[in-house]
């Protein structure tokens, strides 16, 4: 079969062996798949992820001097079945999958090692465990799209934010754009974007972003409306202060009862939840500094690289940093629901689509914010441009 | 009356004049007040504190060429009110307070602010609606602990530790040790402490670790017992793997509620709550290197300068830091019955007692680990050594 091949940071077009599913396994015929941003880094750097990720206990991601097939982000048709399947679709059924098949007890990520080839190419092999069909005739277009949205499904819910609450987005990239969807999906009121390029603001508003700026010219913590409004630690202090003088001036209050009180109201206004979708040093400093008290931050974007900031700063705000990865089954399954049922609308992220000679091209147009979020490969396609 | 002024980094005994309570405040004979870690940083970096909060929104933090008195862990006996007060307890009646106070709407931090005299004073002023009686004869020494207490309480709550749980305690200085013992206090039942100094660790076992380690021969990862091991994102993979696998196989389960399940299945065994109580540079970073993945880390050290860390790490192991400031007038409130019942020991941490001579040298004894935990300063003692 075609596939692209990476292998010492340059993507070529090969015939290549067909993959063949394994015990459990399922062969696709490959009908989308979105190059992802961790594709763009992974090309140049993947031995340095290689190493994190050994580090973090799994040393088989893919290393610079292999031939490795990318892609997680696919929908396919069904092919056929290895040995000790359940063979629960027909041939033909179009299903997604988590990029993610298992050998004996090893788990592999999918287009990102090289024992499990990925969707850059005419066929990918899934586990059967970890496939889903496609609901309700939905474009492969719209399903190839599930594992990028599913990751920004699963930060929104990590992010545990309340539909009142506040979200500060900042970096509209592809991921920064489904975080902006999800969060509309689950009705957020108040979604603040931000980022340097027009071209991507422009894709935050027609994702759901309320307020969209321009960091360079405004503070997107300056533009929240006035319900989502920053607050600094003195605020906070007077409000302890407010509401303990209040409490006291109720004569038949009991004292516990005055102080559980207290204990809730001065906890104070939760923070806004902010997403970080950017992954570039200095970024969480950034935040930090910025953010009112007590915000949640979770880190989204990747920043590869050592990064600096001031713990006495974060303390002093009592700021919350969750990190992000990846989804879990039922939220993957949720998401390819989301979009089937027309909750969430995946269609402003897509902004091109090329064949498999294409990949190339697109991940150089990838690299400039200015024109593309999505861009598709389609192997049954002659473009070579996205 | 007689009180320790810091000055430029210096202590020194003087003769000021008494301070009067304002609207709202109580006058109050210091019985005892603790010194705390951060007198010991304040005395020499304040200013570089002062940059900081005014940053966070609050200015008026004390600076090195002012006239301050410090000292914030205190317990008092009422000697008389300010203008509209509600005068609820009659002089001589021993109680605790926050240490803030409030002129107009300006709130002041008690012992860290020149506008707000601190406990390590013949007197000192506090505001009646952060006051709370000492309850059942309580000694002043355990109530004067009230306040370093509720900073670890207000730490184990925000970690949201459950008592199946394994909590690590890296670092058992006094904020450490209160942390264990809180810790021991909520039902927690597995509770590895980690310090160099064999004093320390002494002391972490009298407070109530179950396992006790000195991290230069061994890790406290590995220390745990088996019900909390550190497991890798391998494993966390393969939980996945085998919850979808198990599911898949039930004949009757709907598709739907099976991914529902495995929602709760996948999200895995969360990781175990880690207090940081060093506060140096490098001790995020080490921790989130070290730690099982789905960690969550209550920073509770003040580390004060730019510290580095590397996100990637973070992010493939979901780790969630969460940065503990202060408790709020419940939490207070709640540790002072929690001595007060004999629920919470505060006696371990209790090393040393010295008059207000006697404040420089205890600044200097605190800062080896090797031979003192709290200090208490007694105005009425002529104690000059701890």
């Amino acid at each position: 079969m075609k596939a692209v091949v990476c292998s010492e940071g340059k993507l070529e077009v090969a015939e290549i062996g067909a993959p063949q599913p394994g015990p459990g396994q399922v062969l696709l015929n490959v009908l989308r798949c979105g190059i992802c941003g961790s594709d763009l880094h992974a090309r140049v750097h993947c031995d340095e992820l290689a190493d994190l990720a050994a580090a973090t206990g799994y040393d088989r991601f893919m290393r610079s001097d292999q031939r490795v097939v990318m892609g997680h982000e696919f929908c396919g048709e069904i092919v056929e079945y290895g040995p000790r399947c359940r063979k629960r679709w027909r041939p033909g059924t179009p299903v997604v999958a988590l990029p993610i098949v298992r050998h004996e007890r090893q788990p592999e990520l999918t287009g990102l090692s090289v024992a499990a080839p990925g969707g850059y190419a005419e066929q990918v092999v899934v586990q059967e465990a970890m496939t889903f069909p496609v609901p309700n005739g939905l474009s492969s277009e719209h399903a190839a799209l599930t594992e990028p949205m599913a990751v920004a499904w699963h930060a929104v819910r990590k992010g545990r934010v309340n539909s009142r609450q506040t979200a500060f987005v900042i970096g509209c990239g592809p991921i920064g754009l489904a975080v902006i969807t999800m969060l509309r999906a689950a009705g957020v009121k108040t979604i603040v974007a931000s980022d340097f390029s027009p071209r991507r603001r422009e894709l935050a508003a027609r994702c759901g972003a309320d307020v969209v700026v321009d960091p360079g010219t405004e503070s997107p913590w300056a533009a929240a409306p006035r319900k989502g409004r920053v607050i600094g630690v003195e605020d906070v202090l007077n409000l302890g202060f407010d509401a303990m003088d209040r409490l006291r001036r109720v004569p038949k209050l009991p004292w516990w009862y005055a102080f559980r009180l207290a204990h809730t109201l001065n906890a104070g206004p939760a923070g806004p939840a902010i997403f970080e979708c950017v992954g570039v040093p200095g970024i969480i400093d950034q935040i930090i500094t910025a953010a009112p008290p007590r915000s949640r931050v979770v880190v989204v974007g990747v920043c590869m690289e050592t990064d600096s900031f001031r713990p006495a700063m974060a303390i002093n705000k009592e700021i919350e940093l969750r990190f992000a990865f990846g989804y879990d089954p039922g939220e993957f399954r949720d998401t390819l629901h989301m979009i089937a049922d027309g909750k969430v609308d995946p269609a402003p992220l897509i902004t091109g689509t090329v064949g498999l000679d294409g990949v190339d091209n697109a991940f150089a147009a990838l690299a400039s914010p200015e024109e593309h979020a999505k861009i598709l490969v389609d192997p049954a396609s002659a473009a070579t441009a996205p």
